[in-house]
């Protein structure tokens, strides 16, 4: 019985600070003031107590209660589009190494670009007090941050983004350059026909590096064709699909407008016997880890990624401290750099 | 003057019940009542008012209150040892799906395999109020969880994991299956020296693949010799890394753990030069995305990755509806089947 008694208070329930209570014998405020570094008015005996019956019935505080007073839940939201590509998995890892020191928690959701489902994640993370939001998802609307975000004055950080308004904390990385210098590093190799391989409703930044890449050639004294931009949906699949679309310009070279794109294309050229390099070399960007573990290596546009997730959780608490007082727009561009691997080679004669 | 006094309503903290009060000019109660549906005493004109005045300055409840007094979040954490790996990426969608449903929040950590990491979020996660935990983390230990867990009464279920206990629900796949095929598909194209490439530390569902993996080939009259099982970390980097001692073995096929293996030692093979499968037939387990993207395509044991995450958590949700109630151990195992594609053949005289 006694037994029955213990295990259903143990096991049935939260160990709640009034068990903890009964259990020393004393009161729930004598408890509270105790674990709350207040109880040098009680004698040591039963601070001591409290202290050790807490260890022994493992009694977890209530965030609840404190998250209500102090209208914040100690953690960050976070919103990426897709967590199944690699480049935001390394990127959430650089948001959480930073938590962690902050000891904030970091609430991670993958809205799968679907803008119903984005709206749903922020509205749900603001009626549970997120203190601050990363949003890495290239769906979301200036509408939705207003609607949303806006009236309950919860500090946010724009990543990877369409330019949703002019004064909001951004982290990015120089996308412009990044295309520039595939464009060099392919008109230095001898290539002429090049195809750009894009998403279908490009973001800003993709728009950048497109913009880069052909002020790149531009300097190089190659003229872009503009008819050589082959869309399609930005995802391994996507890269795969429009194969033949790529193919049918007859390019010695694509630049693919991330790493995704170019995994794809190289199944689609495997299966129709296009060597690469030999045949069409291909350029990438992110330099997601997977970019050195495909045959062959792919050659792409290296992006900071993990720090990209440090910097940009650093620039959100900044924000989030200086919630009483002024703190100007915080921007940070990140540098690229090119990573020559095995999927580029100077053009030949029978290209 | 006024629009200041608006603009630091509106905009320095986030929309109170109290804010909404006032601007309808009723008293909190009043408000409380009518956003909960029991408002039929007061006039509709108040009623409307104070709808009206709720979407206008876009105040949501605040979650931590409800909490509070309902001892939920409605919240379900996820542990997972490595959101990078597209295994877990897949499976955490089917979480996702089924949590929209029942408009709970999946609030998804990965711990990196590392103990100290997983202990810290399921710590911050009780303190939260987590409603269950689904942890398809190898790493858990009996010990964490009777001590984090249990005490608090914590609904969870565990995937993919050791056996910490014997009574707990558990949602698996049929890995032993899974190395039967894998074994009689490579006895049936005629291989005999065969390495099993496994991870350092083997969870419980490794090593079934590899009993599984044993039968197999001894029902094909094959003896497997102990020495060819090759560890390495599991990763990409790990099957990358170990390549020379996969070869040592002089193996015409090699059995990995799962498919980031199998795409590590697939690099490490071709800077080798040693072509896959005519020098080498490779088998991975799981069937992520990625296997089709490789070159050659990847034969592999597939696993149901969606499925096992929406039966994870319909399972947990049955166990948490069932707390007042006895519910029996829930138990559910999902078959595999291989997948045939590019990275096997026949075993030849050059061999």
């Amino acid at each position: 019985m006694l037994f029955y008694i213990l295990y259903s208070r143990i096991m049935a329930k939260k160990v709640t600070i009034k068990d903890l209570a009964k259990a020393a014998g004393v009161s729930v405020t004598t408890v509270s003031q105790i674990l709350n570094g207040k109880g040098a008015r009680f004698s040591q005996a039963t601070q001591d107590r409290v202290h050790a019956l807490k260890k022994q019935l493992n009694y977890v505080p209530d965030f609840n209660a404190r998250n209500l007073i102090l209208h914040s839940s100690k953690t960050v939201g976070v919103l990426v589009p897709n967590i199944g590509n690699p480049f935001f998995s390394s990127f959430v890892r650089g948001i959480q190494e930073v938590c962690r020191q902050k000891e904030y928690m970091p609430l991670v959701f993958s809205a799968s670009h679907e803008v119903e489902l984005e709206r749903y994640y922020l509205s749900r993370l603001v009626e549970r007090s997120v203190d601050g939001l990363i949003i890495a998802s290239s769906s979301i609307t200036a509408e939705t941050i207003d609607e949303i975000l806006k009236p309950n004055a919860i500090p946010y950080l724009l990543f990877d983004q369409n330019q949703t308004h002019d004064h909001e904390d951004r982290v990015s990385v120089d996308d412009y350059a990044g295309g520039q210098l595939a464009a060099a590093h392919l008109a230095q190799l001898g290539h002429r026909r090049i195809v750009m391989y894009m998403p279908t409703e490009p973001t800003e930044n993709v728009q950048n590096r497109l913009a880069g890449f052909k002020a790149g050639l531009a300097a190089a004294g190659i003229a872009f064709d503009e008819e050589a931009i082959v869309k399609t949906t930005l995802s391994k699949r996507g890269g795969y699909e429009q194969t033949a679309a790529v193919l049918a310009h007859q390019p010695t070279a694509v630049f693919c407008a991330n790493d995704e794109l170019a995994i794809g294309l190289y199944r689609g050229l495997q299966e129709r016997g296009v060597r690469v390099p030999a045949d069409l070399s291909v350029v990438g960007f992110d330099d997601i880890d997977l970019a050195e573990y495909v045959t062959p290596q792919l050659t792409t546009v290296h992006q900071p990624i993990n720090q990209l997730g440090k910097q940009a959780a650093t620039l959100l608490f900044n924000r989030m401290t200086a919630k009483e007082q002024p703190l100007e727009q915080q921007l940070v561009k990140m540098p690229v750099h090119l990573v020559e691997r095995q999927s580029t080679a100077k053009v030949s004669e029978d290209q």
